[in-house]
């Protein structure tokens, strides 16, 4: 059974929402470390709950750390302190660009994120039971219904103006200023970084990008035959400044390569203030900045964080998203912001890949359009937020002391520190035989900073996954030694 | 009004269906050269139609030069001789690699073909009309209504497996061996070659291509950075195997790139035998064959030609395709048949846009596997025959002595040498004037071979194109002098 198609409504275990519940409470400190909880009783009045389900929420909130049951007295909300792990430090990779080669790895991990037979905590895919699928869906019927058949005529970059105008649109209400025409549509954000690569990069070229950095892009990388200069990274304020300005004074870097906001592993969101640096930095030496702005809409906080293209004033930031994790990923819709290189980005769509499909494009623009969308964000983030902090919880309760979890305020991955001593590739395996499939540090480094690292997938949470969890931590544990 | 939009059932020109009718009778020799055709009269009781839409017809007929009108006596058929051009000669481009660059100019016709004010001469665009679009709308409508949202489940490469079985089947059927299992998916046949490219060569090899080439194909080296060296090629029987073979000799070729069935713009078809000849002559030499194959289903004799794949016995040819000629250009679903580079092409596809739009896929998939393919293309081929034909002869009946045309036996593209002192940028800017775009044979050549020829598009033919042809003439004749 894949976890993916477990349907939440209809779901065994009731008593999941309540858990998530009385976690949110806790984490919002509506109920305090020491506190006692509201009674099994209580909480089963107050949840319109059986007993029975409240009772093994308690029981999952106890297995998770989160609780403690005290004969004769009570749940008590435990001290965070008891089982927390530390956030892993900044990373610090060495000062020499590396050429990238992770190929097979990665193909592994791809055809593991396929298969039914395993717990999915490896891929960084999005929860589809948490996507606006039904909606998207009768859009597509209906324009598929229309005797003009609209979705086949003529397409061509810079792609369905409809589209760009909703783009553009949700752009300026976030504080950024394009039009509809600074916007290229491409074949969903992967594709939007590679034109990105072609535009200002030459083989050979060194890009500076964060430590650790998503293995597709590092892929990317390979396939344009450019070199890797790995900047230290923080996992709360992403790439350090410092670091990257001494980079650029000593190396000929051509483009600078970011994920700003929640970067995938680290979940780190460079300050806006920070962002407002970066870009002027970067102009001052006239560099490119590539930023892969995917996971911005899937913030935890209360308020969106800025994207780095709203400080450009120099056309410089070529910012790549798609729809493939708030709405659907396999409709293929991205899009860039390309700034002075937007003729370049058209012209290297059409001549690699023509055009984008069609009706896609179509369908996006009109649930854009008719107010579906924000609904929809606002139901993911409460979600992944309470799937990211249950993850958390599970892990600090599951593994062994010495492991380091980050503490991600948006997205869906978790990035977790074994003990020195662990082998990601080994732990890889291990799961593997517990069918269960994880993704192992190595494939966020070109040049190996993480061999102790896995990313885990927060997106679904459900009892498979804690059982899994569980499971995990002893494979670590026996790992360790 | 865009002439892909009107409705042939609907058409307020109905004669042409008696004029295409009588044109097919001719030519498959029916009226004979000298006879005389039946009277106004006679065929509008044959055809059931009125005696008005009769003569237009035979006046449009008239207009073309296929028959002529004697007083007091009736219509006659003409002898073709009158005014038939010669089919252009093979090909002579010079001896040494080029660089490509032909951004700007392609730019400029990549915009025209969106431009509805212009009848659409130039771009390469099928025949909305006859597109399978009102089957695969009801297909995708009912996909879409499935309540599994199977068209959102995660998808990777190779792609959707039924896609890549009814691919196969098709493959065998046609006497190409191959599995599903050597098929990978891919957004349009464009990006089929783009990872090819990357597959067998790196930055400043030299390809080895037919000459005039696509100029799509011609951007794709540019953006590779690869050369290319352009070997001569016969408008009938396509690339010359001496040439290649003793361009192979002189210099370190990486690859071959052809379109051995009905390259665009010249409308050679390779014969089967020669085929073979090809492919063991580049096995011998260990060069990689990339066969751009998007339109072997358009033939118009009574046979499909071959493909070069059949004849591959190495694994060292890479045989791209799309469903884009033939069912519709807007869904972006094509394919890549990759031999002993499969491993290759799936890593490239999943590194450099993770994977191609699902519902789409499904769509097609489904289409195939209930049949309705070869009908839609029993009556294609049909209609695309006499659409050549019909353009043929009113640019026979148009344009100054000195032209030469192809006489294309697949696909739906013209090719037109005009005199020799006629430069086709100047009819290309004289057209646009008129509201009529062609494509100028600078785009088929990086050392620039073609100053003088134009393609044309076929795929339509209505009375607006009938009169653009009648312009076009006058413009070239002009040019002329």
């Amino acid at each position: 059974m894949s976890p993916q198609k477990v349907s939440r409504e209809n779901h065994p275990f009731r008593y999941e929402r309540i858990a998530a519940e009385v976690m949110r409470l806790i984490e919002q400190g509506a109920y305090q470390p020491g506190e006692r909880i509201p009674s099994v009783r209580e909480m089963s009045k107050q949840q319109g709950a059986s007993v029975s389900a409240v009772l093994q929420a308690y029981m999952q909130l106890e297995n998770l750390g989160a609780i403690e049951a005290r004969p004769q007295s009570g749940y008590y909300v435990r001290h965070a302190s008891d089982t927390e792990f530390p956030e892993p430090e900044s990373s610090s990779p060495g000062l020499d660009p590396s050429h990238v080669n992770l190929h097979d790895l990665m193909m592994m991990a791809m055809r593991d994120s396929l298969n039914p037979s395993l717990v999915q905590l490896g891929a960084a895919m999005p929860n589809l039971e948490l996507l606006p699928t039904e909606r998207i869906d009768r859009i597509m019927a209906s324009l598929a219904r229309s005797t003009e058949r609209v979705s086949h005529h003529y397409e061509i970059p810079p792609g369905l103006e409809d589209l760009r105008v909703q783009i553009a649109r949700r752009a300026v209400m976030n504080g950024c200023q394009i039009t509809p025409n600074d916007v290229v549509i491409t074949s969903g954000g992967v594709e939007g970084i590679h034109l990105c690569l072609y535009a200002v990069c030459n083989p050979g070229d060194i890009v500076a990008i964060e430590s650790p950095m998503y293995f597709g892009t590092l892929q990317l990388l390979e396939v344009h035959n450019l070199r890797a200069l790995e900047i230290p990274t923080n996992p709360r304020e992403g790439i350090s400044l410092e670091a990257l300005q001494f980079a650029i004074e000593h190396n000929p870097i051509k483009a600078v390569l970011t994920i700003s906001n929640f970067n995938n592993p680290l979940g780190s969101c460079m300050p806006d203030e920070k962002k407002r640096e970066l870009v002027s930095m970067l102009a001052r030496y006239e560099i490119p900045l590539i930023d892969n702005d995917v996971s911005s809409e899937i913030y935890f906080s209360e308020k969106r964080p800025m994207v780095t293209k709203a400080f450009d004033q120099k056309g410089l930031v070529l910012q790549c998203s798609s729809f493939s994790k708030d709405i659907s990923p396999s409709m293929r819709v991205g899009w860039v912001s390309p700034g002075r290189y937007k003729n370049t980005i058209e012209w290297l769509k059409f001549t690699t890949s023509a055009a984008t499909a069609r009706l896609p494009q179509m369908a996006i623009a009109q649930f854009l359009e008719t107010g579906g969308y924000d609904h929809q964000l606002r139901r993911i983030r409460r979600e992944y937020a309470n799937n990211v902090a249950m993850l958390s919880q599970a892990v600090m309760r599951s593994f062994p002391s010495g492991t380091r979890v980050t503490r991600p305020t948006g997205g869906f991955v978790l990035w977790v520190q074994l003990p020195e001593r662990v082998d990601s590739l080994e732990v890889y395996a291990l799961a593997l035989k517990n069918n269960i499939t994880i993704t192992p540090g190595y494939l966020f480094s070109p040049s190996n900073q993480f061999p102790n690292f896995i990313r885990l997938n927060a997106a679904v949470w459900n009892y498979p996954i804690e059982r899994a969890v569980r499971r995990l931590g002893e494979l670590v544990a026996e790992s360790a030694g």
